[in-house]
């Protein structure tokens, strides 16, 4: 399958951020050619060709932190306190999933993503069989990781499905992790360390998402969170952490020796009131800062646009500096920030040999201009209405407005009610 | 001319926040019913039927602050300090703008309103007869408030646009105000509440935006901006406040005291590294409260979705408190606060005799599901993505993407690109 987008602008991100008038080819699931027009196709022909009439192709949003699923929870429990709204209503509600309403629930998330022009997700739930069917049946790129923890998967499973699902189909792979350290006994933290050396492998958890989080740790190890888990020898290969609101200088310092990624997701951390990340504090100790959105429930939408700006607008409020954060570095922290941190180096940018995971953005909206620079007008102005097509591994999964996900999304729509309904009545 | 709504679902805002299964018609610029779905329809026949395939009808958004013309600055100046922003890049390319210019660059910015849901606006800026003329040709509802300043506008003209743009077209009216303390001395001052005497008329103005306002305030006159501004008998009458970031108890109190409107802009205050307004406060003491995006210039986009998140989002964090200002509480300052705020009272909600001022959001889209809470969803999940068709005035403006505004989308784009490009070059 040979497809080609001509007539339009590229945004590679690598090796520089200029904006080059051109076009670009995918074969299969690969980038072929990314660069000027070719006036003249040689003998090439092309199972698809796309007019972009001036519009933008640039790499898929990589979301590196998210709980698809529980988009079953969407506007269920909102404008509540963080330890009701997961005690009271999402434990509870979890605990009736099945892994077909995982399934069809992740799914739902998907078609979203596809939305917000997000080409891949770094996805950590109850179960990981489900989430891996929903990325292959619908064609989306899926990185898993356990939500392991005291109640939930086994250290034992973990290293099963780390074996299994890393060479299993090409848009599935598999990342340890855990939960977080407020609900994983030092039991199964070992066992996880463990797994991290004799497979040599990054780790990933959520860690210091709350001010109480870290209090709790400090006073049960005397450390905290990133430095408990790091004396557990969790962090030696590398790896991220989820959320990193309340970090001290020498948790930064642990995560820049350990080459850890810090994944943020400013709208959860905001609608959960768990604070402001020092982001820049991050950026200026060079580390790897990728983007998430968390899980629907804690969102409540799945809106890379929208992230984007609150990594800089909270960057900026925070340091009391309008020049903080600039668009140039989100951008990257959303798009081979996200690569990185998720182990997905041929997700990075647009080059040739890249994967073809890329989108086409409408600049011919209001919001897009005047064009005066088109990466501020992304980041500071984009919106999911900007989002024409997206492409995951060669594939078009999302153009004006429809899903090519392999189920008619009203039905999806129509079963994801249905889940939730039979769950409340 | 009658329009019909049909087969959707209708959320009023007034008198009560639920949903209901039904229709709308408007006859000419007014809303004639809203209510249970008819049956038959005893011989009345409409120009248009539209079938709105379970989609949601709802009250425009309220634009509550900003100045449209800015447009042209959008991602020109981004990432730098707020001083060397407004000296060294916004003044200067102002002060190049010509009236047919601000008409152009409105319509841009009234086009972006549309694809938000946004059926009004409230535009300061330095010249009000090409946004009155801008907000006529497109078909917009637009409040004008002067910009006047020690360099822009007087005191004179601010009345005779007062006596003249009221009475002028149904699309526009003209409140009283000033761009802020800090940019005008006591003698306009006072000739402003001279006018809001004389004409018994509330006054609006920038307010408390930074601290460094607040501080230079103090040290002038010994008085915040809003105790300064009080004691000059400037809200007599009422009105408002743009920004009100940086307020003490006592300002909070002249403003309950004197029934002014809190319009609060907190992508700007984000972007410009401002601070974030204690709106749970102002909430608290039954401030009447409204949302502005700002202008393009320093936001950057004009999107009622992305403020609502952040009104919402801020505040929890602010109250580190993830129950604070609830949705309900912000779709409300979006629509009725906002037309509280800009003395639009037949502009507020679905009912019948209102204006028809309205638009459709599709809840066909990912981010709508489940639809376990509409209203959250909209407040938490929303976006331009949603919008299917804005109306303002009983006339569509906005539908599928197309803009119904008098002039091609494309030629206006153009118009635009053109007018910085000359100023640039």
């Amino acid at each position: 399958m040979k497809i080609r987008f001509f007539n339009g602008k590229i945004l590679c991100m690598e090796p520089q951020m200029d904006i080059i008038q051109g076009e670009l080819h995918t074969t299969d699931d690969t980038i072929s050619y990314c660069g000027p027009s070719i006036k003249k196709i040689n003998h090439e022909t092309f199972d698809r060709e796309i007019d972009l009439r001036g519009n933008l192709v640039m790499p898929g949003f990589k979301n590196a932190h998210t709980h698809s699923a529980m988009t079953f929870l969407r506007s269920y429990a909102d404008d509540m306190p963080l330890n009701d709204w997961l005690h009271k209503q999402v434990f509870p509600m979890e605990a009736k999933l099945t892994a077909e309403d995982i399934y069809t629930l992740s799914k739902l998330g998907i078609a979203e993503y596809l939305t917000s022009g997000i080409t891949a997700n770094f996805d950590m739930y109850v179960d990981s069989e489900p989430i891996a069917r929903a990325a292959m049946d619908t064609g989306f790129r899926t990185v898993i990781v356990s939500g392991l923890n005291n109640f939930v998967d086994s250290v034992e499973n973990v290293a099963k499905n780390y074996e299994t699902l890393n060479h299993f189909h090409p848009l599935i792979s598999y990342q340890l992790g855990f939960h977080a350290e407020y609900t994983t006994k030092e039991e199964i933290l070992k066992g996880v360390s463990e797994l991290s050396h004799q497979y040599k492998a990054p780790v990933y958890t959520h860690i210091s998402e709350t001010r109480q989080e870290v209090t709790d740790c400090l006073n049960r190890t005397g450390k905290t969170p990133v430095a408990y888990l790091d004396s557990l020898g969790l962090f030696d290969y590398g790896g991220g952490g989820y959320h990193c609101v309340h970090f001290t200088y020498q948790d930064k310092d642990i995560f820049k020796e350990k080459n850890m990624s810090v994944i943020t997701n400013p709208a959860s951390n905001l609608k959960l009131a768990s604070g402001i990340a020092p982001l820049c504090d991050y950026l200026r100790a060079g580390l790897n800062i990728a983007i998430g959105t968390d899980g629907p429930a804690s969102n409540n939408c799945l809106d890379m646009f929208r992230e984007m700006f609150l990594v800089t607008g909270l960057s900026k409020v925070k340091e009391e500096d309008a020049a903080s954060f600039d668009a140039t570095n989100v951008l990257k922290a959303a798009t081979i920030g996200g690569a990185k941190a998720m182990g997905l180096p041929l997700c990075e940018s647009l080059a040739v040999g890249q994967k073809a995971d890329l989108f086409v953005l409408n600049l011919r909206k209001p919001n897009m201009q005047p064009e005066n620079n088109i990466v501020k007008n992304i980041v500071y102005s984009g919106s999911k209405d900007n989002v024409l097509l997206t492409m995951v591994n060669g594939k078009i999964l999302y153009e004006n407005g429809e899903f090519f996900i392999g189920e008619d999304i009203g039905e999806l729509y129509y079963k994801c009610n249905h889940i939730i309904k039979c769950m409340t009545s």
